[in-house]
C-alpha cells in the first residue's frame, strides 16, 4: 500500500470546525486505501500572535527562544487533528518534529533538515494509524528545537515524502493552486495546471508564497511530484513536476510581487578590493540572506553598494551594516522598507528574445520607476516603489498575454 | 554557590508585563549570588483554553494527545521568560521537560516522575546562565510527552530541588502563603507561618490548592523545605517543613473545602466476595483515583457502594461503573457532581480527643447534612451538599478557634 503525504496550511486548520473538516477529508483518503502521513501548520494567526508576545517581553528576542516559542503552534494543531481523527473513529498519533526524528542544523529560525528518522513513522503506519506531524520544526544535534523558516511546513511535507518514498505529496492551501499572478492584484490571473520545479522555485522565492522555496528544492532533488490544491474544494490543483511539455509556446508562466524585502545602501565606501567580502561576510555571519546586489560605478575612489534582505532581517541587517560602515570609513547607511520586487518567470524565456525589453517597456508605459534589476535564465526582477507594485503586476500580466 | 529553585504559577506569569516582573525578581536573586533554576506554569488560563479547543474537536480527547496539547502552555512561558531575562541582560536558556530529561511513567495526564537528568542543567548553571524549565511535563520511555496533573509544576520544582540538592525551593503564587482557610470563604482566615509535611499533604489533597500533593510528598521524601510565597509582594510566606514545634497547643491547623470531587453510587449489587475488587479494579485500570468509599450494610443479599472521584474523571468513571453494574447484575448507577468535601486538618488532633464530635456538632448546629465521612490520624472530612460548603467552612473555622 502506497504512502501519501498531506500537508495542511494555517488557514485550512484555523479553527476547530476546519480541523474537523480536514479530519473528514483525511478519513476519506484513508478509506480509499492510502497510508497517510499528515503535516500541519499552526492554526491561523498563531505564529504571529506568538511573535507579538515575544516582542512584548523583549526588544530583541533570541532566535533559539523564538524557535522554542513558535514550535508550539504546530504541536497544538497536530494534537488537535489527531483528536479530531479519533473522534470519527480513525486511528492516529501526533508527533513533534523532535519525536519523529527531524534532525536539522543549528541555524535557528531558518534551519535546514539534515536527516529524518523513518522507523517511528513506519511502525505507526504498519499499525494502521495515521501519523500527524507538527510541521515547520526539528531538533538539532544538541536537542535544541529549531524551525525551518516561514512556510517551513511545506518543506517538512516534501522531505517526509522523499524519505518515505511516498507515492504522492499533496499540499493543501486556501487557494486552488498556483496562479499566473495573485488574483487579488491581477483580476485576469488564471490557475496553472502544471509548472516545472525551476519556475516554481522562482515563483516561490519571488513572493508567490504558495510553496516555500526549500520545499521545491527538496522536491526537485528527489523527483517528488507535488500537488498544490485547496482544502476547501475538490477541484484539481497545480502539479509541480519535472517536465511540462505543452509549455513550448508560453514565454512567461507568471508574474509575482514580493513585498517581503527591504533595501539597504552603504554610501561612499572607500573602493578597495574586499569591500563586498567584508559587507556580505558580516551579513552571512549573522545568518542574513542577501538577495539583489548592486554596486555603483566608483567615483573619486568611493562607491555605493545597495542590496535587499528579508524584512524579518531588516533591523538586524541595518545594525550590522552601520557597524561595517563605521569600520570601513563609509559615509553612512540609508535604508528603505517600502519597496516591492516585481518579477516575470518562465522557462520559455530561455528560447525567446526580447523578454527584458517587453518588461521594461510595459513598466515605462505605466510610468513606474525601476530601482534595481536582476535577471536569471528564467526570470527577470525589478525593484519598484511599494505603491507601484500592483499596477506593475497588472501591466506585466497583460503585456505577456497572460490575461483571459 | 548554592542552587535555588523558583517556581512561578500561572497567575504570576499571566501576561507579558507580569513575565517581565518575574524576570526582574529573578535578576535580583541572581545578583544576590544564587544559581537559579526556574520552573514555570502556563500563562493564566492557557491550559483551560487548550482543553476547550480539544473539546471542540473531540467528544472524548485521548490523554496522550491532551498531554501533547497541554504541554505547549508551559513551553511558551519558558521561552518568553528566557527572552525577558535576556532583555535585562541576564543569561538564560529555556528547556522543555523532555529536553531537561524529566523521565516519567506513561500514565498520561497524571504521570509520575521516575528520574531527572541533571547534567544539562549543571552545564548551563556552570556557564552562569539561569535555567528556565517548562513545568508540569516530562517524557516517557517511548518519547511520548506526558503531564503530571493539575498543579504538576510544583512537583517539577520540588523534584528538581531534590535532584539538584538545592538550598531552597520557593514556590511563588498569587497568595502570600498557606491560610487556615480560604480567605474568600472564611473572612477570619490567617496566614500560617510554618506547617509540617503531613498537614500540608492533607491540606493540599483536600482542596487548599496551593501546593500539589505530589510536590509535598516529594518534599517530605527528600527533606526539602519549601517556601510558598507571593510573586506580587516581598512578604514572607509559609514554610512547609519537617517539624513545627510551637504547634503543641494548636489542635487544628486549617479548614479546607474541596469542590473537585463527584460522588457515584452503584445500587443493589449482589453482595458476594470480590465486589469491591471488581469495582475498584475497573477504576484503577482506567487510571481513575478513588478517594472516599462507603459500603452500606447488606440487605437481602444486596448492597450499595458509594465513592468519590475527581470531577475530571467523572464522566469516564460513570461510563465504567455502568459497565461494571450491568456485568454484576446491579440495579444501576446514580451520581452527584454537586458535592463538596469539608475537612479539618492538624497533627494536634493526634493527642486531642473530641475533634470529631466538635466537628459534627458544629455542622449539626449549622443544619448541614453530612453525606459521607472519612478520617485519618490528622484529618476528618465530611462530604456535604455543594451549597452548604461555605457555611460549613466558616462554622468549623470558628468552632476550632482559628478566627483572629
Amino acid at each position: 500500500m502506497g504512502i501519501t503525504v498531506h500537508k495542511y496550511g494555517g488557514t485550512s486548520v484555523a479553527d476547530p470546525e476546519r480541523i474537523r473538516n480536514v479530519a473528514a477529508r483525511i478519513a476519506r483518503a484513508k478509506a480509499a486505501g492510502q497510508d497517510l502521513v499528515v503535516v500541519v501548520s499552526a492554526m491561523g494567526d498563531t505564529t504571529d500572535d506568538l511573535i507579538d508576545l515575544a516582542q512584548k517581553v523583549s526588544r530583541n528576542p533570541s532566535d533559539r527562544e523564538l524557535d522554542m516559542l513558535m514550535s508550539t503552534g504546530e504541536q497544538i494543531t497536530a494534537a488537535l487533528l489527531s483528536m479530531a481523527l479519533h473522534d470519527i473513529g480513525v486511528g492516529a498519533v501526533s508527533f513533534t518534529g523532535a519525536q519523529v526524528g527531524i534532525i536539522t542544523d543549528s541555524a535557528h529560525r531558518k534551519a535546514k533538515i539534515l536527516e529524518i528518522g523513518t522507523e517511528k513513522i513506519a511502525q505507526e503506519l504498519s499499525q494502521g494509524r495515521i501519523v500527524v506531524v507538527a510541521g515547520f520544526q526539528g531538533i538539532d544535534s544538541e536537542d535544541n528545537i529549531t524551525t525551518l523558516g516561514r512556510g517551513g511546513s511545506d518543506t517538512t511535507a516534501v522531505a517526509l515524502a522523499a524519505v518515505l518514498k511516498a507515492d504522492a505529496c499533496k499540499i493543501y492551501k486556501d487557494v486552488e493552486g498556483i496562479y499566473t499572478a495573485d488574483p487579488r492584484i491581477v483580476p485576469g490571473a488564471r490557475k496553472i495546471d502544471r509548472i516545472n520545479y525551476d519556475e516554481m522555485l522562482e515563483m516561490a522565492s519571488l513572493g508567490a508564497q504558495v510553496l516555500q522555496s526549500r520545499a521545491v528544492e527538496f522536491a526537485k532533488k528527489y523527483g517528488i511530484t507535488v500537488e498544490v490544491l485547496s482544502s476547501f474544494s475538490d477541484a484539481p490543483g497545480t502539479l509541480v513536476c519535472e517536465e511540462v511539455n505543452e509549455m513550448e509556446d508560453m514565454v512567461i508562466r507568471g508574474v509575482t510581487v514580493d513585498r517581503g524585502e527591504a533595501k539597504l545602501t552603504i554610501q561612499r565606501v572607500p573602493d578597495r578590493p574586499g569591500i563586498a567580502a567584508t559587507i556580505f561576510g558580516a551579513m552571512a555571519e549573522n545568518n542574513i540572506n542577501v538577495d539583489m546586489i548592486i554596486q555603483n560605478v566608483s567615483e573619486d575612489g568611493y562607491t555605493d553598494v545597495s542590496f535587499t534582505v528579508q524584512r524579518d532581517d531588516f533591523k538586524k541587517a541595518v545594525r550590522e551594516l552601520e557597524e561595517v560602515a563605521s569600520r570601513m570609513g563609509a559615509k553612512g547607511v540609508t535604508s528603505d522598507e517600502k519597496i516591492a520586487k516585481v518579477s516575470v518567470v518562465g522557462v520559455g524565456m530561455k528560447s525567446h528574445k526580447g523578454v527584458a525589453s517587453t518588461m521594461f517597456d510595459a513598466l515605462a508605459r505605466g510610468k513606474i520607476n525601476i530601482e534595481m534589476i536582476s535577471t536569471s535564465e528564467i526570470k527577470i526582477s525589478c525593484v519598484v516603489d511599494e505603491s507601484d507594485a500592483d499596477s506593475a503586476a497588472r501591466a506585466l500580466h497583460t503585456a505577456f498575454g497572460l490575461d483571459k
